[in-house]
């Protein structure tokens, strides 16, 4: 009996040794930030007011992605952090597609989300969201998210822990480059015919 | 008997968590993602749904800081990100702090905030910000946001370059442990009175 | 002489562009390396006999990858490299697929190979190889090997720059899960019956 | 003509600069060291001579830091190490601050020091040491070192684990810059005539 | 005039990799891949052929390495992994050396090799290794490899966690530079003699 | 009664994983500092007395090394910096070894030292320092000081950009292990009874 205790109170130190030690991260800038290399800087080069467009204005009619990025934000660079905004209209989706350079942390500001990732061993896990809801999609794993909703727009917002994830497309990538018809078939154990009318509709 | 088998257990359990564990060597973690040491996990728990009352219900009459880093949400673990929700009560500050691990990526999601941080120059920058606005904060810099306004809540969310930033309050590190007044008062370059009231107001 | 200055001009830029970029930190084992939780080692530790096998005995008849991670031998934990080999019958393919933790570093040991990478603006970078030469796919980006010859085999030895590169198929992790069919023939803008054929020849 | 040539030559010098810095995709630097863009180097370049004052000179009658960082020493760059020697006359105090970028290990070369710092959780840790002492203040976190002797100087080698530590001064980042007085009084639940009154004694 | 536009124009191309390069803030590059500051790219900047020749042609008469580092194949900046080719004739030997930057992952492909390393407990770890085989040198340790065999070539391939592993090799480090005579016989515990003999052996 | 005993020994080797795993490489660790699994903690953990010693006491008749590395100073577990004391008596040396997890930054407290390193391309950097002088030693090159003074001590203190940085100390390593005779006489292109003389020299 007071074995287990003790099994159950090794095993609470240890679980928590765990929490500490499983860490990981991005080795830092040494300067405060990274400054372009001629002007002054003030208050305006760290702020980003691209993102006022999607969150204040009329919908779009198909699914987009506003980036704050390295890219559209210098000041982000070594700071090892970056965002974007997701607009669903009903029934649209983000294609699967992996982040090489970071995680992606989404949050739902508005409406619902069905989402999912599958991980190296083939595993899929999915979640539906709802307002409020976080979800974790680990770094450079294939996930996609969709508004099921027949009548509910869905606005999310994504952290990325790197000034510069970068987004590889499956649909793109795969079926919208001019890699070879045959490689495709034999790839995806299909014929060349599938291959070629899948490419068809992506390139439209 | 038992007892043996129950030492092997754990001892398995226990290497097989040392195997997740020591990968750090690289400066990410090695696995997908890191899970608890026992039991499965499927989308749960990839998803935190602690941030609903921060952003539905209703609003808190001080400034109030609700997380989702790597204590609150585990799955964090080795991701390098997470987030904060902010709420601004009319006229309440976010004191200056710094965060040793991460860089701050606000996002204005309702109101207006007066930000600014200070960096190893001594150099002030500042900003207001509207909504939909997106200002960032460096890595270990003094920082604080304002909500400047009489009758108008602000709402923002902050994403972090990793899964435990850490918060060192300034007005509490300093003045609200046990320091000697005499060193502080040395370092503020005033009396230790000056000191006593400030820190009588704070441990109120 | 004003070019002069101007070259001065550039000049300092630069230099003080330099002090800001390199950078460094402490990203490796703190041991020189990570044995086992219990018993003692030897050189047998650092060694793995696992490639004897495909690189001796009698090919396969299809596409066949065996690795030397650190899940297949340990010692590699911490060192951040890793191997694989691959072995290519006439004709066959090793699919389109992602490495999320390592860059791939492909040596042709025999044979020739048809290879190619897509980066993340979608343009696709492709090469015939020959024995002895060697093709770099950067870390996260979708890529693929071909063995085009009709009678011809090819074997390649693949390094990592991670102890556990992992491994992200494309065809399995996009249509061997249980990602909804109509989510995926949204995200490939095709039809779900064609959707369902793809799945029902890679899940065969 | 001669121009042309320089810019030629310009522009190998800066390539060459790129192929050095642009290696830091590695966590540490790719070379031996970082090597200025032009000129050769001997010993001198890696021996720092500004120590010899403050080890062997009259003593400050205030407390002085002098520094052996990247931008005093920059054969520091790329080598994740620097110095700083602090002179303490009689009750005389380092002030509150934090390093953005390094841990610091400090080291009592002469006399005595009261020494402490403050974690994340707003603990504070302190300690009296004496010569030959070491304490190590980790990274980011609020600290500060007292010579309370009354006629006793102290000194004190500090070494960082980062080429440019950086420091933020608490009593000069809060109270020595414009940081609006009523954002002060509302942080730190004083009075803005309390907030005046420490900002004037500092920046006098 | 035409001056200016020069200027413009290297200084345009000379920001554009500012940006490239000065994001390695994070573990990582962040761009897919580093290219040269000039001209576009294909799937040749991704090639070396330089492993054609030891791989293929005929055999040295002494031991000899071919490398594909970032030095030799530029593409491999920032990827973290890099190659050499090793050739013994019969009897050779590659002298005891270290790799400052990267941990060796050796593959024998055609003979047999005895290896070894020393740990920084002074403890040598050896192995004799067949065709196939793979042996790990952890990073930063003194190694070496022999081919003692009489009448067989043996030749084998090296991967390291590096695109620039560096190589310091004892005997020239120590024994064929100008440190003193005096120096290197306290150090060995051995005359100068000794020492003279070692010396003139190695510089012939 | 040997249930309890197994505990222990399962704790002990469990806390022995956790030393040797929660050092790990981190760029960062993602808490403020790392404590042992038992027991509360004050600022005695972040002190550390054994440096009082070779700075206050009588000096040693042989080259002798005092370190406060995570060995020695567990608090330093995380915070990537550690110091050595270096005791030279007239006439000695520090042999040429490596560091292969850090860079060093040595400072002389007392007398003169000559000291040098060597670059991966074979060349020898040397200078003679005075008090107060210091240099630094790039990671992983080969390196050494020495005392040559006739009647004069020397003390100097190391910084290290790691909490464990490691020592390869050549002599030791290349003629103090059983490495095989005939390989060391191949690679210092000597003969076998020079190799023996030196070994003898050195085991005495």
């Amino acid at each position: 009996m007071r074995s287990n205790f003790k099994f159950f109170l090794l095993f609470s130190i240890l679980s928590y040794a765990n929490l500490q030690i499983s860490m990981a991260g991005d080795p830092d800038i040494l300067t405060d930030f990274v400054t372009p290399p001629i002007g002054s800087i003030d208050g305006n080069f760290f702020t980003f007011t691209g993102m006022r467009a999607p969150v204040n204005a009329t919908f779009p009619i198909t699914f987009k992605v506003t980036k704050a990025s390295m890219a559209e934000f210098p000041a982000l660079n070594g700071q090892s952090v970056s965002y974007a905004v997701l607009q669903f209209p009903n029934g649209t989706v983000n294609p699967p597609h992996t982040h090489p350079r970071a995680s992606e942390l989404l949050f739902v500001l508005m409406g619902s989300l069905q989402v999912g990732f599958v991980d190296t061993t083939n595993k899929l896990f999915t979640q539906t969201l709802q307002q409020g809801d976080v979800f974790v999609f680990p770094k450079g794993l294939v996930h996609f998210q969709y508004n099921c909703g027949t009548n509910t727009q869905a606005l999310a917002l994504s952290a990325f822990g790197s000034a510069n994830a970068g987004t590889v497309s499956v649909p793109n990538s795969v079926f919208n480059t001019t890699i070879d018809d045959q490689i495709l078939a034999l790839s995806f154990k299909t014929d060349v015919a599938t291959i070629q009318k899948i490419k068809s509709g992506l390139s439209g």
